[in-house]
C-alpha cells in the first residue's frame, strides 16, 4: 500500500520524454548556473548551484584525506614546449586546446596553453619532486577549472568549454602491481562517493581506441540518464610508464638502481552533479540526496489569521532543535509569499524535506513532514522531530539510491545479435551488451550500424568474459561482452 | 624578566637585513609554493602552503556569511567585446592582459581574455540580474584565479603573472550612501580577518592618479614588511556609477523611476600569507598564528634507549585530549630522525606551539611546553595539557599581535620636509607622512624626489586634514598628510 502511493505521486515523465528541455529548465529555474555568460560553454555558477557542488566536493576531499592524497594547485597555463612531450596525449588534445599567444600587445615567447588536463604541467614537477623509493607511493590531487574547446552542442555541466570543478589525482608508484592498487582504492573512493550521492553505476574498461591519450588501460563510470544515455562522471587511468619515459620520472630502487615511475590519474567533475539532477529529479524539480543538499529542510510557517498561535517562532524553536542536532535547516519566513508558492520554489530547487507548522500544529504540538522523493506527507509529535527527521532524511538515501538502482538495472539489457540491440535502443534505451570477439574492427562497426559508443567491457575483466558465444559482427567465438550506449 | 628573555631569543637579523633571501628560502624550505613550475611568474602550490591558505579563505567564508555576501564562480574568460566597454579600466589593464587567440588550429571569432579582475565578466550578468531596488543591496564575492603580465620582476604570492587565490567581492546599491555603507562594511570585514591573522595595518585613500582604473576612488590596506617596504592586502573600491553606465545596470526604484546602481568591489589575495610570513617570520622559519597554522601544536617524543616510559604511546594520548578540545596537532612519531632535526623542520614550518614528551615526563606526568613565538620552554603537569594548550596558543596571538604592532607603529614616522623625509628612507624604512597641498603635481614630484610612492592619505578622510603647516614642496599651505613608502 505504502509503496503504492509513493510510486503513484512521483512524476518523471517530462525527465524521461523531454530530458534536455526540463534538464536546461532546472538549471535555471533551480538556479545551478546561469547559462547567459557571453561565451559559449562557459557558465556562471549561481550561489545554490555552487553550494550544492561544493558539498560533493567536500566529500571528495575527506575521501582524500582519508587514502593519504595531498591537495596541490598547479598554475592553469602550460608552456607548448612541456605539453608536446607525450605524443599520443598530445594528439589526443591538439584540436581542442586553447592558446594564450599575447600579453598586451606582444607576442609571446613560448605559446601556452590552457590546460585541458594537468599531465603535462604536473610531470616536469614530479620529474623534481620524485628521487627515491622511500618517495613513493606519491599521491597529489587538485580540483580546479580546465578547457576544452568542444566543437559539439554545449551543455551546462555535461559539456562545456571551461570545465570549472575539474577533479584530478595524480599518483606515482615503485611498480604496476602498485599501481593496480591504486586502481582499486580509486574505484572505492568512487564508489564511496557515488553512494553518497545515491548514484548506483557501471564501470567499463574502456576499447584501446577510445582509451585517455597516454594511457595503458582507462576506465570509465557510467550513470544511465533519463534518456537513455549514458553519462562518464568518474575514468581512471593506469599510465604504466608512458608519462614517466616521456618526463623522465625515475626514482631510485633500494638496490640503487634508477626505473621508471608508474602512474596513474583518476578524474572526475561537475558532471556529477548533473547525474544528480538527471538521476533523482522529477517532474516538480530537482531532488536533492540529503547528503549534499545546502538546505536539508526548510520550514515553512503557515500562519492564519486571527489565530492566537505564532506559527513563526514555533518553525524557529523547531529550526533551532534540528540545527543543534547539526541539520542544514532552513525558515522560510517570508511575508507576502503564500505556502503553495514556497512549496513549489523548494521542490524545485530540491530540498529532501519540508516541515510545515500551521496553528494547529502549535495547538497539537505537532508538525507536518512532507518528502520530497515520494510527495508523502505525515504528522510528527514535537518531541519526535529531530529524531524522525533523521530517519527521515536517511529513508529519502535510501529511497533514492533504490529507485536509482532499479532504473539503471532495467535499462541494462544484455542481447546476442545486431538486430536484438537495435531493437533495445529503440524500444527503451540504457545500456546494451553483446558478445564481441574483442577485435577492434568489429567494435568499431558495431559502434556505426547502433549508432552508438561502446562503452567498453565490463571491469573487473572477469566479470566480461563469456563461451559459448558468437560475436554479434563476425559471427566468431566471442571473448567477452561488450557495452554499447548512446552516451553523453 | 619574562619580556626581556622573549626578544632575547628571537632573531630576526637575517628577515630584517636580507628580507629577499630570507622569504625565498621559506617559501622553498617551508614547503609554501614551488618555483621551478617552467613559466615565469606562476608557481605551484605545495600541500602545506595550500592549507595555510585554505585556512585563510576559511575565515573569509565565515566573514562572507556573516555579512550576507553570495559566493559564485564566473568564467575565467572575457570576450574582447565586453571587457572594453568601460575606457578607463580597459586602459588601466591593456599592457597586461592574456589574450587566448587560437582553439586548436582555428583563430577564435572574437578573441578572449584571461580576467585580470572580474568587472567585465560580471557586469554584463548584473544587468540581466538585476531589475529592482527589491533585489539592492546586491552583494557576490568569488574566489578565483586572475592573471595580470607583470613586466616586474616577479616574486612569489606577492607579484606574479598568475594569482591564483584572488578574492574579489562585488557589491550594486540603490545610492551613493549605501555603497559608502558598504566600504564600510568592507573595512570591517577586512579588520577581522587582520586580527585572526594578527596582522596590524595601515588604510590610505589611493591619490587620484593611482586609483584603480574605472573607479570613484579605491582605499588600499597596507601592511609593513620587514625590510620596509610595504605591501598592499586589500583593496576596497567606491565606482560610483561608473560601470553601472557602462554596462547598462540600471534598476526600478520604488517609484517606478529607472536609476543606474552604485558599485564597489573588495580585493584581497595571497599576498595575505606573504604579509604573515614576513611580519611573523623569524631567523628560524615562519611563526604562523594559531588560527591559520594547519598544525597548531606538534608533539614530538623523545625517546631514551633502556627507558621503562613508552613515551610514543603517551604523546598519543596527549594528542587524543587535544584532537578532542577541538586542536589541530600532529604527533612526530618517524623514526630515525632525531628529536633536534624534527625541532629544525617545524620550527621552519612555524607550529606554534610544541610539546616534548621524553621518560622523565611520562615518570612525572608532565611534558614540555615550546613556544614557537618566544623560544620560551616549561613544564606543565599532565592534567593541565588541554587548557594551557589553549591558553598558550591565545598567548602566542597577542605577542604576535602586539609585536607586529610596534614594529608597524615605529616603522611610521611623520616629518615636515623633503630632507627628513629621505633621512628616515635611508635610516629606518617605513612609511613616511608629509604635509601635502594636494595637488597631483606636488605629489608625484615628491614621489619622484624621494624614489617612493604616494600610498595616499590617511583613511578616514578626516584624520589626513591638517592645519598649520606647509607643503613639503611647494612650500604653500598644506590641506593633508599625505603617506609615502617603497612599495612592493
Amino acid at each position: 500500500m505504502e509503496n503504492v502511493s509513493k510510486t503513484a505521486n512521483v512524476k518523471r515523465e517530462r525527465v524521461m520524454n523531454e530530458f534536455s528541455d526540463w534538464y536546461n529548465e532546472m538549471i535555471e529555474l533551480a538556479e545551478i548556473q546561469d547559462k547567459r555568460y557571453p561565451v559559449k560553454g562557459m557558465n556562471v555558477w549561481l550561489p545554490y548551484g555552487l553550494r550544492i557542488m561544493r558539498n560533493i566536493e567536500n566529500l571528495i576531499h575527506e575521501e582524500m584525506v582519508r587514502t593519504g592524497h595531498n591537495e596541490v594547485l598547479f598554475p592553469a597555463l602550460i608552456p607548448e614546449s612541456e605539453f608536446e612531450k607525450e605524443a599520443e596525449h598530445i594528439a589526443g588534445f591538439h584540436g581542442e586546446v586553447l592558446w594564450v599567444t599575447h600579453a598586451g600587445e606582444k607576442p609571446l615567447e613560448v605559446k601556452l596553453i590552457l590546460r585541458p588536463t594537468s599531465e603535462t604541467a604536473m610531470y616536469p614537477m614530479f620529474n623534481l619532486w620524485i628521487r627515491s623509493h622511500a618517495d613513493l607511493p606519491f599521491k597529489i590531487y587538485q580540483i580546479v577549472n580546465v578547457y576544452r574547446y568542444e566543437t559539439k552542442h554545449t551543455r551546462p555541466l555535461i559539456r562545456v568549454r571551461e570545465i570549472s570543478r575539474f577533479f584530478e589525482s595524480h599518483t606515482a608508484h615503485d611498480s604496476f602491481e602498485d599501481a593496480e592498487r591504486q586502481i582499486r582504492e580509486d574505484l572505492e573512493i568512487f564508489d564511496n562517493l557515488a553512494k553518497n550521492l545515491a548514484l548506483p553505476y557501471i564501470v567499463s574498461k574502456r576499447p584501446d581506441w577510445d582509451k585517455f591519450p597516454g594511457a595503458f588501460y582507462s576506465l570509465g563510470a557510467e550513470v544511465i540518464m533519463p534518456d537513455g544515455r549514458t553519462l562518464q562522471i568518474g575514468t581512471m587511468h593506469n599510465y604504466k610508464q608512458n608519462f614517466a619515459k616521456a618526463y623522465e620520472i625515475t626514482y631510485e630502487t633500494e638496490e640503487g638502481t634508477h626505473e621508471y615511475v608508474h602512474q596513474t590519474t583518476f578524474g572526475m567533475s561537475e558532471r556529477l552533479l548533473a547525474a544528480v539532477m538527471g538521476i533523482h529529479g522529477d517532474d516538480s524539480g530537482l531532488v536533492l540526496p540529503p547528503t549534499i543538499a545546502p538546505i536539508q529542510i526548510v520550514i515553512v510557517p503557515i500562519p492564519m489569521k486571527d489565530s492566537p498561535y505564532d506559527v513563526n517562532a514555533y518553525a524557529k524553536e523547531i529550526a533551532k532543535d534540528l540545527r543543534t542536532a547539526g541539520i542544514r535547516v532552513y525558515v522560510d519566513d517570508r511575508e507576502d509569499i503564500r505556502p503553495g508558492r514556497k512549496f513549489y520554489d523548494w521542490e524545485i530547487k530540491g530540498v529532501p524535506l519540508r516541515i510545515e507548522v500551521g496553528p494547529r500544529d502549535v495547538e497539537g504540538n505537532k508538525a507536518v513532514f512532507a518528502r520530497r522523493d515520494t510527495f508523502e506527507k505525515f504528522s510528527v509529535d514535537r518531541d519526535k522531530i529531530v529524531e524522525e527527521a533523521r530517519k527521515t532524511l536517511d529513508a529519502i538515501m535510501e529511497n533514492l539510491y533504490a529507485r536509482a538502482r532499479e532504473f539503471l538495472e532495467t535499462h541494462i539489457k544484455r542481447v546476442d545479435t545486431i538486430e536484438d540491440a537495435k531493437k533495445v535502443f529503440e524500444d527503451r534505451r540504457g545500456v546494451v551488451e553483446l558478445p564481441w570477439c574483442g577485435e577492434e574492427s568489429c567494435g568499431v562497426e558495431m559502434e556505426e550500424i547502433l549508432d552508438a559508443s561502446m562503452l567498453g567491457i565490463p571491469y573487473p575483466e572477469e566479470t566480461a568474459k563469456i563461451e559459448g558465444k558468437k560475436c554479434a559482427n563476425c559471427g566468431r567465438d566471442a571473448k567477452y561482452v561488450a557495452r554499447f550506449a548512446r552516451t553523453y
